[in-house]
């Protein structure tokens, strides 16, 4: 297993402790998931905030903080010989625990017993997200699934979003690796992709190299020349000259650190003049957007700049017309870009959305908009030294979108529907980059990937 | 979507009704699941029995074949546009049910209502093995987890199991299409290995050509040099010259039907002598069972009579001793071979597992042994016409195994553990094939893979 120093889990866990005054904190790690069957397993993936403060990768695991009485514990259950026989042979629980700092250990069974003793004091979770960790609330607490939400810790969660937030030196040396193996694989996406080929070959590449180099994939890839669906999970398309492909995806370094990056290139040699055009709209609020990160900058209105420089762009080429600013405000835009800039990125790929999109990207002064477009915006808050992120602008033709505004005659003064119709089926570009917040603005993680129309095309020559 | 005929579809759904006479069957398809939060998703799997029945592959949907109606009706919802922006344009639910032959959809939340009109009728069904299908039959019959089990429906287990154990023409086909790309996936790695690799890049090979091919894999991989370890999902390992690298795994052809195939190879050019006399002690059991396939055998039998084989290697080998009948009768064997000689196989790898192996592998009369080893034979009774299923004898040397059963003295009249001990670290050798139950005897699935030493070594032969 792959682990930070003792002392990194011994720090963190003291650091989560000064936010949290008493109570008990439970940690929920997570289970192997099943397909079609109880015992055909996905791919195992811990908890991401048990992996923060407990650092173990294994599944049937709880843990415990409790404040009051100065105690941390760790619940679970050595195997039998039988399990040995199918799974093989795993460390003494007490020696894992003893890896990330903590010297109690308990059987699994013991969860229940001690949540129960302290049912009279605080005892604080977090949002389950997992099906059977919800069930496992369900009954040590006695509650209706309705119910679980209702007791959710808000206290603990502002506490781990406050730490796991901002990453320590050796957290960003995981992101990096993450990062650049990531953009390792766009650069193979880059130089492979063909006419002719399946979207599905392409996957197959991307999954089998991320797993080839000992990791995982981050999030399922979306590999499309329908890039106007932002999260495209189909891989069914044959590429053919004169689409665009659009890749988005990231790895997971071994200790589970994300990559995110997206790229959107030609299927062919070149761009056509069309698609250049967009292209260059995407990139120029990819750059404007880049320039404005950093500290104390709320990443609302970096957005909102981004959403005005695309804005601009889509003028320029006669899709939009009228006051830019007002145009922004009434959420026009929101036909090409009906989604956020970007979101934090660690141990998740959207890190910490299981928390809540309330307390990881707003605050209780600043809260998500309810504007279409915007209310998909998942960071708004302002910038702080040490987090990271995504700036991931993009420019999407939906048709149905388009049929749906236009029916209504939506925005009729700032979007030109006629020439919109061209259009149709152009598909979506997006450029993706991570980024690290610094002391007085931001840079780049990892090793900088090709992204203007000229570094694309360049990776495209060899094409035969 | 890949879908057989409607008439398929049609007709799978009256053979079921003749064996129900009365009641609602329900059928819960799977919803995606989630791995580190909500909305990443791991690969969505439909349930198998729904595919079978209802072949829609997609997330969300539930249906109803109530007989005292005469009625069938598939619940879902048709997507919002906010939906489609995300996640891309799918044909209406109508069209879908159309397909495959149900006249009458409704939106998902009438899936409750439905239920709750039919309660003083009985509603049959399938033991839930995913926990988001578990907390909808809590709610809607208002159970505690704890009783689920009690109201599954054994009827409608045995219905779908005398259907689903027989193979149609279209289905073999399908069977064989993931069989084949199975085997051509393993003549690569065969090839392919070679000392310094480590397991992780096999993995990768594997997933990436499986997903390249347009299917994806039956269940995760075992590609490991600690082959002794029945289900070993680590992939950490350096492949040395001189060990034995175990692969077992299986493709799913684009319809979900199953191929499953192991083949242990020298990670050099050779097997030393000590591994080629194993591996014959192994694949002598393999032909031997292969050989006793037939309808109406026990595959029980069929089993013992590989076992049997082993031990007569085994003794040859000096590794034990005594009667070879007394030696399989008391389990002995089992200290070697600790597991089954095979399973069903079809829409899942080891078909029909969620149902339950006391309805899918045994019958009323038959139940399961409790003996160490035959206790995890997943299939013992008569074999019929039709069916499919893999053979898969091996050979396993589980240190900490051999270690316990040597300080309790268990079988010393049949165990030579002085002997053992020159093979603590030899690793573990199956051999694996599927094969369809035919009138008089069996076929195997695919186009033959190589197996004998010679055929494996030639594989090997230009290693560089």
């Amino acid at each position: 297993m792959n682990l930070f120093s003792t002392e990194t889990y011994i720090e963190r866990r003291k650091n989560l402790k000064k936010f949290l005054k008493e109570g008990v904190l439970l940690f929920l790690g997570n289970e192997e998931s099943s397909s079609n069957f109880k015992d055909n397993w996905y791919p195992f993936r811990q908890d991401s905030s048990f992996l923060y403060f407990f650092g173990l990768d294994l599944p049937g695991l709880a843990a415990v903080i409790d404040i009051d009485a100065d105690r941390e514990i760790i619940f679970g259950d050595e195997l039998s010989t039988e399990q040995l026989v199918w799974h093989g042979d795993k460390p003494k629980l007490a020696d894992l625990a003893g890896a990330v700092g903590v010297s109690q250990t308990r059987p699994w069974m013991e969860t229940e017993t001690y949540l129960t003793r302290a049912s009279h004091r605080k005892i604080h979770y977090l949002p389950p997200y997992r099906p059977e960790n919800c069930l496992k609330l369900m009954q040590w607490f006695h509650l209706h699934f309705d119910q679980l939400p209702l007791h959710v810790s808000e206290e603990f969660i502002k506490a781990i979003v406050a730490l796991r937030s901002i990453k320590s030196q050796e957290e960003l040396g995981e992101i990096n690796k993450a990062v650049n193996r990531t953009a390792e694989l766009h650069r193979k996406v880059m130089q492979l992709a063909r006419p002719g080929m399946y979207e599905y070959e392409l996957l197959g590449l991307v999954n089998g190299e991320a797993l080839s180099g000992g990791g995982g994939l981050s999030f399922p890839p979306i590999i499309t020349i329908n890039g106007q669906t932002l999260h495209n999970h189909h891989y069914g398309n044959r590429l053919e000259e004169g689409s665009l492909l659009l890749a988005d995806f990231g790895t997971e370094s071994a200790m589970h650190y994300a990559g995110d990056i997206t790229r959107t290139i030609p299927v062919g040699k070149e761009f056509s003049e069309t698609q250049r055009e967009v292209y260059e709209v995407v990139w120029n609020a990819h750059k404007v957007a880049i320039d404005a990160l950093k500290p104390e900058v709320r990443f609302l209105d970096i957005h909102l700049l981004a959403c005005k420089k695309l804005v601009e762009g889509l003028k320029s080429l006669g899709l939009m017309k009228g006051d830019v600013e007002e145009a922004v405000r009434e959420g026009a835009h929101a036909l090409f870009f009906p989604c956020g800039l970007g979101h934090l990125m660690g141990l998740d790929v959207h890190d910490m959305e299981d928390l809540g999109e309330a307390f990881v990207g707003y605050t209780d002064e600043l809260k998500k908009s309810t504007q279409f477009g915007l209310k998909s915006l998942r960071l708004g808050k302002e910038l702080v030294k040490g987090q990271v992120l995504t700036v991931e602008p993009g420019i999407y033709f939906i048709p149905q979108l388009i049929d749906s505004w236009k029916a209504q005659k939506w925005h009729n003064d700032f979007i030109n529907y006629e020439k919109l119709e061209k259009y149709r089926a152009f598909g979506g570009i997006r450029i993706e980059d991570d980024f690290l917040i610094t002391a007085n603005g931001s840079t780049i993680l990892g090793e900088p990937l090709e992204t203007s129309p000229q570094e694309v095309e360049s990776l495209r020559r060899n094409l035969d």
